[in-house]
């Protein structure tokens, strides 16, 4: 996948690691270990393919919450000397992407504010289906909103004066959101994790010695070599302090359909991390082994596109037997400084990132497996290469169905109509890419590949436009489109 | 308070442009302008003095605003690059000065934030004497706040929903406000400048072509070429729209004491503007002449602390008939960059930024001429370099009383505890200084110099304790205490 | 040797693409292209992991020649407004490692001087190793050198005013030359690539429409989209200019053994280049093949240390018949700028650029293949991740025999002492490593996977401490480890 | 005195600091200090003003010597981490002038170097005439040169084998230099500070402790709380080294005609410096007290251009009985960083570093002092300001004659033809810059100022066209246009 967005000037900008499918967010949270700030920073290097353009940390020392938060990768922001001045006990962190074109800091996330209950940070991964709606309602009520994320939503929701508690205006603000949703938040003395009903995404617990940790994904938790010790429960918001966890489930007397993103075993998270009960990289090897049952190919060689095909092309080329060869070379230089320099060398772009081994593909029948298939531009321009480099034949196989539906719970996909499933017909998408064959994955073999829950728990309103909740009226769509857009 | 890391290391740097007693702002703005964003970053520039911590562009292209804002000086923030981004012919600016040790980026202004009405920006001068009144009861009713500052309380107020139209709703907020406040405010398609009711700070209007501009100081107005009109009158709202100008006066009804900040005059106004009707280059001067009337010394020769005392002592040698000199060279290139290596090297401080003129002074009875002794650090250190340079005797006189008193009206004084003058007697601070004679102008004499309203019109708290308006309880003061302390 | 500070505080700096082993350079040349700036450029950033620490570009504008040169990665040097400023249609490029500790700017190639007869900018690959005795030389003749660069001391001889003509003078100064020498150099009007007649060090010549190319791989050619022509051949000097190619042979009448350096193919080279003659992706597979001959291991998975030991491993597992795994992901966010915070974090170190997949690893018997072992660190620690991932048996395979000699041409290995494989007994390295089963490729394996030219042609003097050169008298040994430490 | 070099692509860059005309360098030296590059830090902050582009240091630990040089502000480069890795007791440092458009950092000093006979740094201030003949010879010998600075030309004669001892190659190679040059150079355990014997440029010697100081200007030695001693005589070679202090003569037999340049005393030396034996600002004062001798104006008030006519416009005043007044205020802000937006708004240049004081000039009959017109766009554009303001009549009064011929001894003036007294007659120029009157002192006026040597003893050649040395063949003056030019 090959794409990015540039920064102010910058507009031939490659970075090997911008994703052209973006999740919205990845969070960590700390609590009780005495260098939680450094936790939240390498919890969050570990999610850093979860959000590139802006990270944050908020701190507790017990009194009061310090948060720093910048524009950029985890690592150019968060310096030793910045990590020494967040001191304290409590910690969360986010990652976040960035909307195209103008990267904007004020929506940089936690997001820490003084209410009547005194303070709170809070980051957010996921999409609120009734954000525009509860904003119109807050700003009715004199609400003033500073940034366009939601986390800015949960926050005026939670100060507003009609309950008792904490606790009570904490659960009566959860129970007005819809969508999708993981918070973490953080306030004095308290670490809380929050997750949606429907469990879009992933949340889960670890512990490292007495503290307990939170994170998106389980390889935040082996990196620090916290022990993983369960999910956070779709529909549960866990409070940890002074006494220990205590769960509260706000929706526990609703009905609400479990929707877990299969999206996340095919793309997002990361391969090494446990993702809804089961392994990612086991998934995506399954998800090679069904693609090679239901479209199984003539050819002397399977080659990924490095590395997002990997594991689905070790599966494809197990069950078929093929061999598996590696057919390109990555550059690992390329991160945020390099720039092409002038538009005629443009040409030389595709294989900075990629180079073909010529060895490997001259007068060979090649498969290729890639995890998808969304503008069809990079994919094409592969293609290219390896005839270039002398294939014989390209077989080009993909390891989830045509992505033909936006989703409105926490993933930033290209505009419908940029999306080449929406454009063309089969016959015409294997003509554009210039290949032999073309198979993708069905929804049954998709579903099929994961096992830890029963398929309907599974969300796949992108392939299939059935989605899990009502997307509210019109102006809801309306603000969420804006709201990409505009801001 | 929540808080965020400085930047790393600079524990020994020193800035000439660093001033010990230190404004809370600078405010311009532009209405009408194609070049606004330009515009209001020259003006910023120009009024850099009056704030050096963080400055920020606010501007409106006719449908929405768009801000930039960061830490650090006008001309490190707004390349041409980012002045580019900030389309629109409406704009405000602000700079502001940083508390020590920790510079906060969140408190950085303009604020913009969307409300029910639209969206609205919001820069002040000045300090609010019952902010912590206000926050508490916005907090009680609901709002979350993610600053300490006042424009935040300001925003809240004409949030609330009770009044019908926009400009009542801003009159009702205006009124809610008690102590030293000036405000640019900036929609989608209007500019707005406020001064409160007792006129603490200056905020003038002129006029470039047909577009108008607002500034704290007419140095502004002098550098982009527009054409000083007159004053914001104290307690004027005015209102710039495509209608023309409109004026309000929401305290037309009550009476009010004129309080025109009289430091303005002996310090933090660039000598070239005219401040409250007058020139202040010219106040200097007449300081200085009262001051040779009331302190008269034998000397040899009057010299400036450069360059804060010049006018001082020009007015003192004129009346005095005591040759003026230049007794002192400043280093130009003093910047945010220079930091002195290692604390044994610290004894060279004293003459990296001002090197006595040995030839002028050696065998000489010197007079010095400053604008104002507040630690008596500097003064001290200023005594001995010219005692070390020769001078026979050495005279101070400084051109405004002693600082006794915390402002509560947007000044940065230090403690009171740190205030030479309340730790010491007259006789003391002599011994202290290690002068041959010591004169401190009087109030009466301060009073003098400025002519352009009557004597009593005239804020000179931080001298005589003489607050213009109530302080509040007891928790205004420990919240106005808190806020630089803890933040 | 004069030295200049390391930037700073960068002691917990990793970078993920700092390799353990050094090769001293790359080298690009072009001739007669418009972009030629760009076209370098390009080359470089191909072969940035021939070095990490500085690089440079010197063009020729046909009447004088412009250099731009700096330490770091050279997507940071060369942006497109340095670019801009290198003009002209010849241009040569350098990339080069750092010493340990200090980072020398002086060191810097290409190296651009005025003489006699005109300017003159070259860049060397590989190491002489009669440096000492020339320098000495030329000092005493009055030569002053700036740098300790072998550069410097080509363009010394040079300079010497016996010869008549440039070409005279160019093949006076290489036969003075002894050890492993690639150069390129740039004159107003001409390229001039050599190669030592060991042929230690590989240089390539491609053509791009009517420009010519010079690169040390050809992946390089491969980003421009250049045809590969030839290798420059052992001992010859090839000058292109107006009139063409023209190659000189100035060893032709000495017999001198080819000496190719087999640990281009093992590690340094590019997998997707050709070198001495043949692919080194498929040499490394063939590598792996035989390892799984010599070495067979009863286990479930191979996997490889990524990505140094994935063609290996994929070899093995082919010959083997164990299926190959993935069993560890990367990070690919470690870039220049990740820092770990505190010592007491460093344990968290090993997991951070490669985690282990449990799932993959857990219960199984595994064989582990990398392509070298050197200090064995980095190897023990990756043994003990994947016990701690639940490993039933580790099984180590190493695609070269051990490493226990020094490298005089050109790669910088750690000290002798400081080789594991000098230090302990192959049981001992076992234990070390807690392996339970260890397997090296033998010499006879390692040249068996080498096609292109007879056995006897490639150096292996690190394995078998067989020189190929003379290494001169004490004094250029003891030169030699000096500069390496001292500098 | 405005005018700035632009960094690449800075085109709008201003600069306070930068000066029309240029000194080419600044020198400092230090013997046995053990915080002896913390020292030269500070003394070249103190020089500034003699080269604003690169900034150097070498320090020797008794051992080995250590470089650091960098582009840009002495406060930018030597940042504490920078200094702690310069360890030693020995040092020297040197800043540089930019030459038009292209800031190279190849001719960056000191320059340090290998030789026959061990390391030696060398930084250099002046410009020597027969750099092109002494070059051409040693390219003929074979040497080879990578920058275009005077330092390594006698780094070359230095080396020449002929000589038997240290001492001897450095009077020999002295012996050959013609033209205005101090050097100082740093072996490992020697400081040598040289003059040539026209004494053109200024070389102090000052006493820290035990420590020994060389400085270009005595306020380098009053920052570092040095004592002076006395200055380095002109065709001195001092040696300071562990037997102490020697002075050798070179040109003891020879007879040369002084030649102090008086320029020092007018513009480039600091006010707070003693140069040639006596006090800079005196010398200015003097200047302007005879130049209201000889040009007396009918006037209201005396206005300096700040600062550059201070002291001379002092003078004028107590001469002429005209009061002094300050007329313009200068902005501090102005710095490296700020940059003008648009073409557009570049009528607002003109007032963002002076602002005329209204208050001050209107209605007044005006005298402007300077202390040099050299283009004449600057003093035009004041002359504009002052009118615009509201003055009456506005005399200019320059404190030098008019410059019409180039320097050959270290001044980078413009060319001959940018010269405003080249292009214009005198009435001409009265009428280009728009004044009542004009004066410029003669240069009989100009020579009654200063008062420490007979008046053929200072060089006057930028007005009078006498030059002390013979210029040298055609090629050496073309040689020396080229090199500012060309490179």
């Amino acid at each position: 996948m090959a794409g990015s967005p540039a920064e102010a000037g910058g507009s031939h900008l490659m970075t090997e690691s911008s994703r052209s499918l973006k999740e919205k967010c990845g969070l960590v949270g700390i609590y009780g270990h005495e260098k939680a700030a450094e936790l939240a920073y390498l919890g969050l290097f570990s999610l850093q393919h979860r959000g590139e353009e802006s990270a944050g940390i908020a701190v507790s020392d017990g009194k009061c919450l310090h948060t720093h938060k910048a524009l950029g990768l985890v690592g150019d922001i968060f310096k030793p000397e910045v990590l020494k001045q967040l001191p304290g006990r409590l910690a969360i962190g986010h990652v976040r992407y960035s909307t195209t074109g103008s990267t904007l800091l004020k929506n940089a996330q936690p997001i820490t504010v003084d209410y009547s209950r005194g303070q709170i940070a809070v980051a957010h991964n996921g999409n609120l289906v009734n954000a525009k709606r509860l904003r119109d309602e807050l700003e009715a009520y004199g609400s003033i909103f500073a940034s366009t994320v939601d986390s800015e939503i949960i926050v005026h929701l939670m100060a507003r004066p009609e309950s008792k508690t904490r606790e009570e205006c904490l659960l009566k603000a959860v129970r007005q959101l819809e969508g999708a949703y993981c918070f973490v938040m953080l306030s004095e003395d308290e670490l809380i994790g929050i997750r949606d009903p429907h469990g879009f995404r992933p949340l889960c617990l670890g512990k490292l010695e007495d503290a307990y940790v939170l994170a998106s994904e389980t390889c935040a938790l082996d990196l620090i070599h916290a022990q993983y010790i369960r999910d956070i429960e779709p529909g549960e918001v866990l409070i940890i302090n002074r006494k220990g966890l205590k769960s509260l489930y706000p929706f526990r007397d609703v009905e609400v359909k479990k929707s877990f993103c299969i999206f996340e075993h095919v793309y997002f998270s990361r391969p090494d991390s446990h993702v809804f009960g089961e392994s990612v990289a086991k998934v995506r090897e399954r998800l090679g082994e069904i693609l090679a049952k239901e479209h199984p190919a003539q050819a002397d060689i399977v080659v990924p596109v490095p590395d997002s095909g990997n594991f689905a092309a070790l599966g494809f080329s197990r069950v078929s037997g093929i061999p598996f060869s590696f057919g390109f070379t990555r550059n690992h230089y390329i991160g945020r400084t390099f720039i092409l320099p002038e538009q005629s060398t443009r040409e030389f772009k595709v294989r900075i990132k990629l180079n073909p081994l010529r060895d490997m593909i001259e007068g060979k029948r090649v498969v290729i497996v890639d995890d998808s298939i969304v503008r069809g531009n990079t994919s094409k321009s592969r293609v290219k290469e390896l005839r270039l480099a002398g294939a014989k034949e390209v077989h080009m196989r993909v390891s989830c169905p045509p992505h033909r539906f936006p989703c409105y719970y926490g993933i930033d996909f290209p505009k419908s109509s940029e999306l080449i499933a929406n454009n063309y017909s089969f016959d015409e998408i294997k003509k554009f890419l210039d290949v032999d064959s073309l198979g993708y994955l069905s929804e049954d073999g998709l579903l099929a590949a994961v096992t830890a829950f029963p398929k309907e728990q599974y969300c796949t309103a992108c392939f299939s436009g059935r989605y899990s909740t009502e997307l509210g009226d019109d102006a809801d769509k309306f603000y969420f489109e804006n709201q990409r857009a505009g801001s």
